[in-house]
């Protein structure tokens, strides 16, 4: 079993616990690890590690692609054994930890992080957890769900540790296209022209001896939780398809559309099993992450071919599709991050990409990432990659939640990630607004009579008049601007 | 003469005075012109138009590359002619309509106005007037001092008029590398992978049945002007020139750096001229504009090859080159604008941006645009275009102004146009902060000690503070936020 895992016989020796693996982090490191939205990600050496932690304090900066899954990120937050997180995270103890300055976070566009670790903007990295589906002859290593940063890490660390995941089929073999774009100066062209170009290898290449252990685990993903649509992520994503076969009708996009991109949550699966029930077919994705939604639009014979840099989907779909990966792998391709959500290729591709606000504004300015302007939610991940180069850039949030406590479209967005310059559409169960070649004035013009939540109309329409009294290219009544989030924070609604 | 501009025969009959090809322009009409940073713009046919506009009342669109020369967006604003203008400006007397809502300004990504044309997220172009140096006998044209969108007008525009204007030197044929990138979703990739990588050809195709009107002119360029360095430009210059000495120390720069761009203004021009006195050599540009020290750059032997879209220098510079513009023409391409602002490029070779803020805060958030948060200055241009791909991404700012009354650092920028995750470094004349791998709160403790001017220091530190002990990633007291500028506004000062 495990020699068929493990191709190169040196390695064999290496085998170690995660426990013992664990003991090659030490106080201080830079340390990198595999996973991507909670897939392929270290599954056993980290929560060793946490454990080890709560008897021996440590503190390590700790870089991964995306989240982790397994709750790692909550068992290393809790014994207190990070110091620096990059550059995503979904984990509530460790957004506590952010928010009170224990930890400190840095929030990269997802394709940025391991420039940064080539140009040495960065701390070098002395130790990467990657977990494998298998070892190579070569010692190079095949990706599990996931590929993440770990091509990079793999490159740029001194040190690494191996998990050999055994619940992972050997039919992920061949999914991966390994492509590493080099230092500067002399940099290569990312020769993608569709989703489904291949430019690299199947498994990550890596200097054997740089593999200080490995360890075997047989531990699956943590599954994504599939919230079912509601009545609201049902209107968006019908405003959305309405938009989608307009656009067909105006012959701006065939019934192929473009590439896809969506974000991870509720919203875009909604969006995308939208399709099953439409004239659209020949889809393809060019995204970060695979969720449930794609296998059905497979299924169904509606897509035809999907990138992204993870699989990440619900225990259901994950016994289905691993039963007989086969049947998908040729749809399929799985890139290094900053390849999946590389500013070249979205471009050259002209990328539909969809995801979440926070919270927008009058002018169309998006938060993605902070609460009332000051406690970080996740992280911005990929969404400005895709919504500044993308041919389409699509928020989606609903119009006001918490018994409409809270409005999700607001005078000005107490934190921006996404200026109105890279934010063509914004969807609410309300309506959708085209902001398409529209001024700041035509853009809040279209905002208040598509986007907001009745109850909040009124007063956005007050503040929006007021604010073009006195003039300005984005009107705007400085001293108001915040006025419905200090509301909330005092009297626990926007409501006046 | 004109014989030797205009080399395609059936094209001498078209010849008219300016007044004659304005006719082509109708009310209603979305006109495109050539034209960025005054360079290369329509000299005649846009000023005519003005002047008919005062009598025989008409509103167009006009999409241009970036600012235009010879007062032309005064004249077609005082002639309340525009309805809408995009993508960039710099003319007091346009920015007054912008702001009073009478022209509608849509601010773009220098780089995204075509690729919104060709995707048809803006209506389709009527006219388009280009100035070129000559018209070859299959009717293309080659352009002056800038490229700006004319490659991609030429091709969509329905007609266009061709302003052939004598006094631009014959030498300037050659320049140009004209490259189209096509509409999706077939798209080329851009095969630039140096600054001197010629991809087109030298003159910008297009259907001579298209051209209606040729118009002769012999206008220069209207100049930059070139404003002397003073104290605080030196500082802010001699504190970057510091850092790039350290960066090549720590080996993470050679002393040929990686490819420049610099925006416009005096504090660029003293960057790049204080590389004069330096032990830095073999530099070059891929920039937008080039000015006035790029080409002591040359004369001095500290430079080899610079890129851009157009050539934007004083009266003396521009007389001095054009004399002998042979000198020069083996060390400049000028480019389309999509091409010298592509991310796709930017990302690949590494660029180092250097950019103009208005204001930053104390988390590294750059606002480049808007006065007190409502009041366009000029527009984003392409700052956002370099700051987002750039290898690093630098803005400069004076610590405070108006007998320092104004602080340009200030505890949450009016308006954001880059945030946080794409500005590497900040720098005033007090100080330079390096940002690269810090979270907001440690970006925040070293913009206070680095770059805040001194009379503000406590105040910002004691924001500081004070947002700190309420929590969060990002720490604010939302209700003060503004506070400065609202004080500014009622008080005329941001001194308590
Ligand atoms: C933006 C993002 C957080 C939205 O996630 P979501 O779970 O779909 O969003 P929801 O609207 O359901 O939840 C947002 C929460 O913030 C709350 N909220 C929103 N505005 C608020 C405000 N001004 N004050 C207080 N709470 C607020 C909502 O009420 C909701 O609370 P709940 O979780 O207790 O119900 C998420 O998509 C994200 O992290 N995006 C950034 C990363 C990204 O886009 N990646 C791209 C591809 S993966
Ligand atoms: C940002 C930009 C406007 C700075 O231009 P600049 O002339 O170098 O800037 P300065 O700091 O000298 O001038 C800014 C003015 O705003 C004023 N100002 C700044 N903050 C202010 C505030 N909060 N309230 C009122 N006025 C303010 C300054 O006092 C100064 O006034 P003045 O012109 O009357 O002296 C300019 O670089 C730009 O338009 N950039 C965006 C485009 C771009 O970066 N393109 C990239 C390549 S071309």
């Amino acid at each position: 079993m495990i020699d068929e895992r493990i191709l190169r016989p040196d390695l064999l020796r290496k085998i170690v616990t995660a426990e013992q693996a664990a003991q090659f982090i030490q106080d201080g490191m830079v340390v990198g690890s595999s996973g991507f939205t909670k897939a392929g990600d270290s599954k056993a050496v980290l929560l060793a590690l946490a454990e080890r932690a709560k008897q021996d304090p440590l503190k390590i900066t700790l870089i991964t692609g995306a989240s982790l899954g397994q709750d790692t990120d909550a068992a290393l937050a809790g014994s207190h054994a990070l110091s620096r997180r990059m550059p995503f995270q979904v984990d509530p103890v460790l957004r506590k930890s952010i928010n009170n300055g224990e930890v400190m976070f840095i929030d990269h566009h997802l394709c940025e992080t391991v420039e940064q670790l080539q140009n040495r903007h960065l701390p070098p990295m002395d130790i990467a957890v990657i977990e494998a589906t298998l070892i190579e002859e070569d010692g190079s290593l095949v990706p599990t769900t996931s590929v993440g940063n770990s091509a990079h890490f793999a490159a740029l660390a001194q040190k690494v540790i191996v998990e050999v995941n055994l619940s992972m089929p050997l039919t992920l073999c061949g999914l991966h296209d390994i492509f590493l774009t080099g230092g500067y100066p002399n940099r290569s062209i990312i020769p993608i022209t569709s989703p489904s170009t291949r430019i690299g290898r199947a498994s990550i290449p890596i200097d054997p001896e740089k593999i200080v252990a490995v360890v075997i685990t047989e531990i699956h993903d943590s599954p994504a939780q599939i919230v079912p649509p509601d009545e609201k992520t049902t209107a968006i994503a019908s405003h959305l398809l309405e938009f989608f076969n307009h656009e067909v009708r105006m012959g701006r996009l065939k019934e192929s559309l473009l590439p896809l991109q969506a974000g991870i949550g509720k919203v875009a699966n909604a969006v995308l099993s939208g399709f099953l029930d439409s004239s659209f077919h020949d889809l393809t994705m060019y995204s970060e992450v695979l969720q449930d939604s794609t296998f059905e639009l497979f299924d169904a014979g509606k897509m035809t071919f999907a990138s992204a840099s993870s699989i990440t989907v619900s225990e259901a779909c994950y016994a289905r599709i691993m039963k007989d990966f086969n049947r998908y792998k040729n749809k399929i391709v799985l890139r290094p991050q900053n390849i999946s959500n590389s500013p070249e290729v979205i471009r050259r591709m002209g990328v539909i990409g969809i995801n979440t606000a926070i919270e927008f504004d009058l002018y169309g300015n998006v938060n993605s990432t902070h609460i009332g302007g000051t406690k970080m939610m996740n992280g911005i991940g990929g969404s400005g990659d895709f919504a500044r180069n993308a041919f389409l850039s699509i928020f989606v949030t609903q119009a006001a939640s918490k018994e409409n406590t809270i409005s999700h479209v607001l005078p000005m967005v107490s934190h921006v990630d996404h200026t109105e310059h890279d934010v063509d559409i914004l969807v609410t169960d309300q309506g959708l607004a085209d902001l398409r070649g529209l001024a700041p004035r035509e853009r809040a013009d279209i905002i208040l009579q598509h986007c907001v939540h009745p109850e909040y109309r009124d007063a956005l329409k007050d503040y929006s008049d007021r604010a073009r009294k006195r003039g300005g290219h984005t009107p705007h009544v400085l001293e108001e601007a915040f006025s419905w989030h200090t509301r909330l924070a005092e009297h626990g609604t926007m409501k006046a």
